[in-house]
């Protein structure tokens, strides 16, 4: 594969471009090579439009969709450069990250949570707005993984796994102080380590996969089948559901817990393999208070026999939106550690 | 650390020793920068004396057998070099494949299978015998591994997994081309990757691990609990065990498939993680026959969701106890790729 990014040194001071795309929001930051964040911008990703789809087959309106959605993210840029002060050409090279799955390293995206961009050639497209400046798109549980390492709870560590408890359950692995990426840029997917082999369906196709147990959807939906609902008016979804936990509600606390405990075991599954020194862990439930917090580390603690497996850190991660655009403006700026292989 | 290999080159055409010591057998070779083997030699491990053994005390004949066995080993070196028509100087370097656990890079090992070695100086010992040479000593799985990604099945290839299912399940990974190790060196223990949270107890403190599930001690201990028996004067063991299924005992038959789907499981989880292209998997189950093999295959196929994941190519290992001595010699011949980082 041709080397896509820069030897250190290219950009010269010339900052970065980081851009963040997830099922619901865009985001953009001007980032200079030292980690510092100039300006940031948001967006929100345009609706999907069910009404439009035609049941399968066809969906008429999903190119001008796609579209839309780069419009947004264009948009999304430009406000992040002007808030920067800093014109287009200024930029020395553009690091994003993207929801999966996609194709790597050509960065040409089909995430699950925005239907109309599939097979979407999204680097191609950041390269007609940057000509001649390297672009590098990868997976966003990998951004956040290279965040955490160059300028987060990992920095200074050789081996790191940087996980997302969320819509899916994904990550990224820093090993041998370079980012991992595997043999097709699909390294991390802790989100379907089996911790159960007589567990749940999986989404992927497998089964009892920690996100078959762990995510926001499948907690959710595991509640509402034991009898749990959400306040009238409220959606049921995570942040209702690890609300009512807090709470006290029992039913979303045993199931925020389970939760828990199959992404604590991953975690220990995941040192046994590769004798980590750190394990970050971002999403919403990480956020969301002791419940799920104390279920991870026992059902890590329940799992970790071996010492050098109990000798992981693990760390809830401090900022992952800004995280993980500094990890994709590493994909830039710091590519003998975070770019592409030769 | 201190880079204890060698630039490659600097063994000239020098060959190397490569040692390989399991539980019951003491190997040693001769091995040229091509990885040719000059000549090979075998003992057995001396057995341990539990006559000698204080019940929970000090164990006074200890000493005496633990020198027993470095005896032998350096009876079994001495017979390589011997038959190869080499005097010890002309020996390059010293790699050393042993069964763990051990200390890592000192090389101080603790055996599980040989009780009189522990926290026995390993590496400094073989300095003794070869001093002013790198000596390079670290676990069987992690010389299988970098055998068979030096001349083995997974030649050419980026991202190995080779593991053992013996008395314990170990194994070895070949990352980005490298033999990876690490924080402690202990990269590559699939054994201990949970695949049932609600499993069985494992030897290392966690439950439902793939050793809890797959080991031949384990499997054995499942079969005679559900009522299978070896034929009268035949030992109790992984072999004998085997050996009744392939015969078509159904309780044999039953409890190797559920060993074998636990290694597919786990192979899947780690293909899931790393993005391997290629798992090489020995030991005297593996050799038994379909049933183990086949229920392998069918396990880590009802846990491959993922496309990237189904890529992967399951290997049985083609001669293990040679392999494992050609990847303790590439520890030293070949460093730059399985030496120790820096």
């Amino acid at each position: 594969m041709a080397r896509s990014g820069l030897a250190t040194g290219d950009l010269g001071a010339g900052p970065a471009l980081a851009v963040d795309i997830g099922g619901t929001k865009i985001a953009a930051a001007v980032v200079d090579a030292d980690g510092t964040i100039r300006a940031t911008a948001r967006r929100p990703v345009p609706a999907h439009r069910p009404s439009e789809v035609s049941p399968g087959g066809r969906e008429p309106g999903e190119d001008g969709v796609a579209e839309e959605v780069f419009g947004a993210l264009r948009d999304c840029v430009g406000e992040a450069l002007a808030s920067a002060g800093i014109a287009a050409d200024a930029i020395g090279g553009v690091g994003c990250g993207c929801a999966g799955p996609m194709q790597w390293p050509a960065g040409v995206v089909s995430p699950l949570n925005i239907p109309s961009w599939r097979a979407f050639p999204l680097r191609a497209r950041l390269r007609e707005l940057f000509p001649e400046r390297p672009v590098l798109v990868h997976n966003d549980g990998v951004a956040l993984a290279a965040g955490e390492h160059w300028a987060g709870a990992g920095r200074g560590v050789r081996n790191l796994l940087a996980v997302t408890v969320s819509t899916g359950v994904g990550g990224g692995l820093v090993l041998g102080d370079r980012l991992f990426h595997g043999t097709s840029g699909n390294a991390g997917h802790i989100g379907h380590l089996v911790v159960d082999v007589d567990g749940p369906d999986c989404p992927c196709g497998g089964r009892g996969c920690v996100e078959a147990l762990a995510s926001g959807p499948r907690t959710v939906h595991r509640a509402r089948a034991a009898g749990w609902a959400p306040a009238a008016g409220q959606p049921a979804d995570g942040h209702t559901l690890a609300a009512a936990a807090a709470a006290g509600d029992e039913i979303a606390c045993r199931e925020l817990a389970r939760a828990g405990t199959a992404v604590g075991a991953g975690l220990a599954a995941s040192a046994s393999l590769l004798d980590l020194e750190v394990a970050v862990v971002a999403g919403g439930f990480a956020q969301s208070g002791p419940i799920f917090w104390d279920a991870l580390l026992a059902g890590f603690g329940r799992h970790a026999g071996l010492a050098f497996v109990q000798r992981l850190r693990i760390e809830r991660s401090d900022d992952p939106g800004r995280i993980a655009l500094r990890g994709a403006a590493a994909f830039v700026l710091a590519p003998h550690r975070y770019g592409w292989p030769d």
